[in-house]
């Protein structure tokens, strides 16, 4: 039998069949390896997005996997291909689509969110949803690839070139992401992150992290920069207090990139934006291009995907994993492994 | 004996013999022909700068006028030439200044706050200041090129492109401005104002105006933009619901450019700024090519400067224009006439 994790209501997550079925024309059926649980998940988890998200729902969208069986009309694909799959289905017609912003289309459905997920044994997707894995990518790291791909998207939103001195604010798996890319692209980067454990993760790849409830952040970037201030900073705590962190560390015409989700609104320093002549840059998921240049980045080792993986539970304990996660520590990413252990050759 | 009026305490401006002296080695001494009262003087009128502005001090930094004297080694001016004055001083060695953003220097010297302005009937400025006025421009006209000016920079920081779609919220002089140049780009401008009397006016420039208090104005943009949202907004009223109004207007991937001062935080829809990917920018003053560029536009009549000036007052009737301007009302731009009666030939 194909299992499958589904949210039910809030605080619930049951472990039941796969619902399968022969893929269709344009659809690929997979088989996901690794699935990644990520902040949106548990915000659905928590039941605060029950409005979006029709239960029960399989969630999961950071994954990788092999194909299984493909549709009709399905070109290039072949069971056993190794592929992650960029989660975003477009309807082309709203007004981002017609202006070449297919990523935040009006009408997106968010595969995991919006529609179900990788975390079971079976999954069936939009063949256009494929991107291809080397095969000297083992499967746990690539289910980095998709928040790799967020934080190539981030970077590039925020116009990051070699020698800008950049402050990340918030140092979870995005986070360090991001700062491994804006590394990437040369930038000299600093990390702000409350959790000592997870300052510790930058640490060990080689990201200078200070905590802000110990120093003066922004004083500490005025001695780094000379009181020029930093050139970029990347809002990914979600905090009120991560915001005005972002916006004071920023020198003349410094970015501020928005990565993290406020659902409120937030009271911001204008007058700096004003002042300083400052650029806030809202970044959301990514397009093909992003996708492409991540796995690259976690092929060549760019990003050490495997550092920040705390661990491996199989589908059964997803639900014990997604309580670990709620109740914070010392974790960052936490993959669940769907591989069943019956079809060794898939996996 | 030539006059100055000087700011001395909150809500007193008094009127008295200016300061004359002897220009220095790179200096000019002009006699003001016309000096707008802008907001930030209302602002320092009510009090709300002392911290920053040293009392006694003479306002203005909106101006026409000739030149009477030059001082040693300055060279290109001549007794009678026609100027305005970009009211800028920087040290030249700050973060700022040394990538190229002098407008913002982090030690600006912002001349009619900063120091002495321009409500006087002589006025000593640093030659390297002087904007040259052609002969074809009326000198109370070119009264509004220092505002002009600013909107020229608005409209280039917002990187107004032609058939854009161009929401200005606030219809004051400066938003007035800004929906002119960004129409002179090609731009299809709406300008968001509480004000009748400023409506009317909008109009009379050929500006399709939307009062705020009567209409939707979101669903107003969306009938407009077919849905699809404005391309981009300025905030130029000051007020926590047009910074609101801005956000909302915003198409995916819309740029909102912060005009106004806002003193104190505003609560800002970040998750807008997520969802549809905006950018906020921040534009503040201008730097010579704006100042130029504004010179130009007022010039060749693109700029109906004209048409802003509510009114000219004597230079001993400024202190009633300021009470005047403060109680609000029919108004946009009040100038104040410097020149003295006796010196026909300069004015």
């Amino acid at each position: 039998m194909t299992l499958a994790v589904r949210y039910t209501a809030a605080r619930t997550l049951v472990t039941g069949p796969a619902d399968t079925r022969s893929p269709g024309p344009g659809e690929v059926e997979l088989a996901p390896a690794y699935v990644g649980i990520c902040g949106t998940d548990l915000h659905i988890f928590h039941g605060d997005m029950d409005a979006r998200v029709a239960a029960p729902a399989v969630l999961g969208h950071e994954m990788s996997g092999r194909v299984v069986r493909v549709g009709p009309d399905v070109e290039g694909w072949q069971p056993g291909d190794a592929v992650t799959v960029m989660p975003l289905r477009w309807d082309g017609t709203c007004p981002a689509c017609r202006t070449g912003h297919q990523h935040i289309c009006q009408k997106l459905d968010f595969i995991g969110i919006d529609s179900p997920g990788a975390m079971q044994q079976r999954w069936t997707v939009p063949a256009s949803t494929l991107v291809r894995l080397p095969e000297s990518v083992s499967l746990d790291r690539a289910a980095l690839v998709e928040p790799t791909a967020v934080a190539v998207h981030d970077v590039g939103r925020a116009e990051v070139r070699g020698g800008e001195r950049v402050v990340v604010v918030g140092g979870g798996p995005v986070g360090v992401l991001i700062a491994l890319v804006a590394r990437a692209e040369g930038a000299d980067v600093r990390v702000v992150e409350l959790s000592a454990h997870r300052r510790r993760l930058a640490a060990d790849l080689g990201l200078l992290a200070w905590d802000p409830a110990a120093a003066d952040v922004p004083e500490l970037v005025r001695q780094w920069t000379g009181d020029a201030g930093a050139d970029v900073a990347f809002e990914v705590s979600g905090a009120a207090g991560g915001v005005d962190t972002a916006v004071d560390v920023l020198g003349v015409r410094g970015r501020l990139c928005l990565v993290a989700i406020h659902p409120r609104p937030r009271e911001v320093n204008l007058h700096r934006f004003f002042w300083r002549e400052l650029t806030l840059v809202g970044a959301r998921l990514y397009d093909r291009a992003d996708f492409e240049r991540a796995v690259a980045l976690v092929a060549e080792g760019t990003i050490s995907a495997e550092r920040l993986i705390s661990r491996v539970v199989p589908l059964t304990e997803a639900p014990a994993a997604f309580e670990a996660l709620e109740a914070g520590g010392d974790v960052m990413k936490i993959l669940v492994d769907c591989t069943d252990e019956t079809e060794g050759a898939v996996a």
